[in-house]
């Protein structure tokens, strides 16, 4: 029944507007998902977000309009296919240095003859229609966190592997791995470089640029230097903002 | 070993700044906590959050310095006991119309003779000290819920209840009462009356006049009106300003 | 946005075809309402069922498109209120036996003034859309459940509590409370004359009859009778009735 | 399939030597049940517990021989047709203070003519056998918690209520009541004649008096009394005493 | 004091009737377990269910005769030990392509020195007796899923392996690694044979042979070719299948 | 703000209590934490506990002034990552039996460039002070479980990995390892050789000889020798030993 927003827009030639969950709520996964993200994604790798929790929180992006994706937390295809089966329309993956992690993360996630995920009628369907496995290549996007010193030497390689959807930069983990201090918004000429040659490395393959930013300004200049998905800081970071804003005001 | 943070504050004649919590989740419960509130209140009426989540939630509360509170759904002992056994230092309680209801709160919250609350050791020791059960009149401070029409017309038999420490306003209902919209920061001129009279009511008894405010800004206002304790609307009003902002600029 | 798909079909003339969850589990939830049921139902009565869990699980019968009921565990303004916060656009209370009690049960179901809910922005909104306070008198039905003798000597006066939508026969209560044994699909004369009794009376004040019934062929009957709404057993009784089915062939 | 061993132990002229659950583990419950106690009950009135959570407690004990048993939270039909629905075989009710009380209590506890519990069939016959209706009046245990003042003046027609099995002595409560400090094991005098009362008023009645301890030794002392049922504290007692007594030997 | 009925029946001589559950609910779960399986599996795998939802739901399935079995979602030690913790007495391991990975899988489901274990008295002997540890190497069976082309090459290998209890055959995935589509009956020649080829090749090995079935009917076929374990689908499907059954007749 | 009290003890040359959670309650945690422990693991290996549940225990446990540790259930980063994200100030990890495996837990447990760990501020800085990343290679401390044939046979190369804090010895694996039955406080020469073989290379090279004991005896000899934290039993021994001392008494 349903398409996923992020491929049909990608298709259209538009940029994504990503929300990321970091708490076990399906309350907050919701209201997250009715304030006009395209696509909200579920983070099980730094949100304090367990599998159970992770599944009725996909439901609830579910009853509103954005696509619900999800941030596993390793490349290990337990995560990977429970997460899928549970009806995440697409995934990131985190610290994928080498071509040959990029193939292990697309192939847990496909079908054969792509890859060599374990068939079953689970969540999949219930969102997406009878016709989900059918659908499946086309529904599901994979996007590779580059993350490391290791993984920018290897983007040549990494963004030639077969089903790879989008690459996803995680800028705080680039500059540490570049021997910088973690930085939402980086300014070190190093690490800005770093990211555009990713970024020019991936547009070059068809394999979209994506990546973690520290708010809607920051996503804004990423989507005009070409990047086609931006993730919005996380639910927490409102949290902190507004509730800091708040006290302020009523303290002055 | 603690104290209470409200408890102590109106002592010392100051204003309590309070954060409130919907959503059932201790990680975000402790986020508010750590972000400079005196209080934080886990909202069981209108929070999508029961009891086993409150638990987590006040022990993670108590991690950071703000004093744990919460707010029972309803006027009802099971609740208001379960609630302090799980360590609330005290309660907002809804929906109190009457004398007689509100000495009925005050008296599920307190132990004989004061009230009738069934003895056990479990987290308020762990909280407040060994000596938890003989400072408990003083650890625990109650709030009765003023949002009617009724409990407009009996707030001056309310406030005589021995042992009710404060009248907590909420705006919203008592505009619907008064025959008006629910308004967070309300304007409507006999709702506004409404208000002033309540708290001058209160202030008159030795009752801590205390509101549900729609923000810093609000609280302020209220603060120099003489309340003496706002809660600064709750984390889904931060979620939702601060990602409507952030996708607005995002999308520039 | 959505409207209530029971007031729908009932304003239409027809009837409504009910499903019923006794399990904790929003997945099974979720199953439930893909599979042409007009409606599910949350049992938080004599399901294993806690709040927390019916939150969840009313999010995902709103992933589907069939509108989410839920039954409280008794005709109390805590679970009333809770529960329909939690997104619940129609409520069945048990064990209503007299006008009072169904007055109670409206009361807290509506805001004023028809009835005395505390108002909160919470799941109504995010399922119906953002005007959802000002419809919910229509989006929201109340069904009263008939299942004592008290409750039948009261049925004239019951009906006629103002905002009151439905009465809900439950017929293995009734069968006990009229001295016979509990069955789901009743042929004692005194119990089937004792629900046709309720059903002609409720008729008769333009109260929607409705029945707790024992599978399709007796809702099928019930229907046929004027019953305009039909609970199908539960998932509970599809697991007993499938897996002795298939283990009697597997050992054939 | 199953009887319950408190009335079984009851009907032989025996003591029933019970555990009390505290925290909210299906895992802690289990064990309990394996170390050798006829019965277990999970506290909903003091543990860390919610009713979701207490349906896997019942199932886990129900693992092992003990029969389950429970207290609920208040003398709330909600909590009472819940946790039998749940397959506890037996309830404690706290602060039962008059005759009309105990019949309230009962009444929730039993289906008509005795009571008005609501009928389903859930956990009960799982655990009892198919003719667990038929059996409920005799394997339904209630035990009505006699811990203040009121109840004290009232236990002569307390005791009367037809169908209440058993008075359970809260002594902390009661010495609370009486003017005294909570203690487990009381040793003031008026406190100790007011439960000897209670107990002989009990026996004289055909009610079994039944009580709360502070451990092995005190229910030792109690059994010979003529308590029929004796709780040794709970499992978080036994915690904390293992706890302390190793870290001293570790640090000696 | 319980032995493992899947080892009990095998020795016997006699063909295993398994259930199934996907939905993460103890309630379910021991409803499934009192419908007369010989055991019944708790599906870590494709089931929505968690490892902490296994532990009450293995408790569950306990509580009646069924013995209680569980499939990890992968061939991972962290899972397999765990679930072992739990108190499965038998586990599903998915795709084991290799001689190598059932030897994995054996290796973290033994103690040794057959396998590599990490060694805690946890639910075992609660379930199994004092001698747990000891009756181990008999009471644990060991299933290894081959459903993937790979396997079906490694076959004669893979029944090698010491300590291997049984295949199990998958028929969807093992229908889509030979290129055709997941049937869970499948009439494919190619498959048919594979399924039939693994079936005698483990027979002479003395491994024993099961399969995952879509039902009673299919279930009885394999147990008549010499399958010594079916599963008959999930409760799942009895929902799916009940429902629609019902609505049916409802709508008829 | 706050330091990590193993880490001080023993820069101090003192001797770390250690407590150890294994059924998933954050009650239990708390109470644990209060007893008197410098540090409380939580057994995410063999405890019933998973990682939803570590996060409220792990929080639970700072609400006192014991230090959270955990173990995890394997050395795979996943579960090491998402532990000290959740706040955990130390990790005792299984089964390392070479320097490599060492050093992948070591290399999982920090950040470069000692090691590979992901970046984000999630408990640790709530726990320990904004500047918890730049403090965290001496925040941290990690534990390696020593408790194999191979790892007897590795130690010289295992206590020789950069950032490896301490070895921990699992007396029943090793003991199994060695061919001889598990015992918590083992008396076979051959197995007293090896753990005494273990703290001697291990002091040695500068690494702290930590031990998981039966109980305050054990652990006061093991300080004796020169173990530098030792883990006293876990609660559930505690519950055990306490239950059969106490029914022993009610049945003298």
């Amino acid at each position: 029944m349903r398409t996923n927003k992020v491929r049909d827009i990608w298709n259209a030639g538009g940029n994504v507007v990503n929300g990321w969950v970091a708490s076990a709520s399906s309350y907050t996964a919701e209201i997250m998902a009715a304030q006009g993200f395209d696509s909200v994604g579920v983070d099980l790798q730094h949100g304090m977000i367990d599998f159970d929790q992770a599944v009725s929180m996909l439901q609830a992006i579910s009853v509103q309009d954005a696509t619900p994706l999800a941030r596993v937390p390793w490349n290990d295809p337990t995560w990977i296919m429970k997460t899928l089966d549970a009806g995440a329309m697409g995934l990131v993956c985190p610290m994928v240095n080498t071509a040959e992690e990029a193939a292990q993360f697309v192939g847990a996630s496909h079908y054969p003859p792509l890859g060599f995920r374990s068939f079953a009628n689970v969540r999949g369907p219930l969102y997406a229609g009878a016709d989900y496995k059918a659908r499946s290549r086309e529904l599901i996007v994979t996007l590779a966190m580059i993350e490391t010193k290791t993984a920018l030497d290897n983007i040549e390689e990494i963004v030639k592997v077969e089903g790879l959807d989008a690459v996803y930069i995680g800028p705080s983990d680039l500059a540490i791995g570049l021997g910088h201090e973690p930085v939402g918004d980086p300014t070190e000429p190093e690490v800005l470089e770093a990211i555009a040659h990713i970024r020019r490395v991936s547009e070059a393959a068809g394999v979209k640029p994506t990546i973690h930013t520290a708010g809607g300004d920051h996503a804004r200049r990423c989507f005009g230097e070409g990047f086609r998905l931006c993730t919005l800081a996380n639910e927490i970071r409102f949290i902190i903002d507004g509730a800091q804003l708040q006290i302020g005001k009523a303290r002055a």
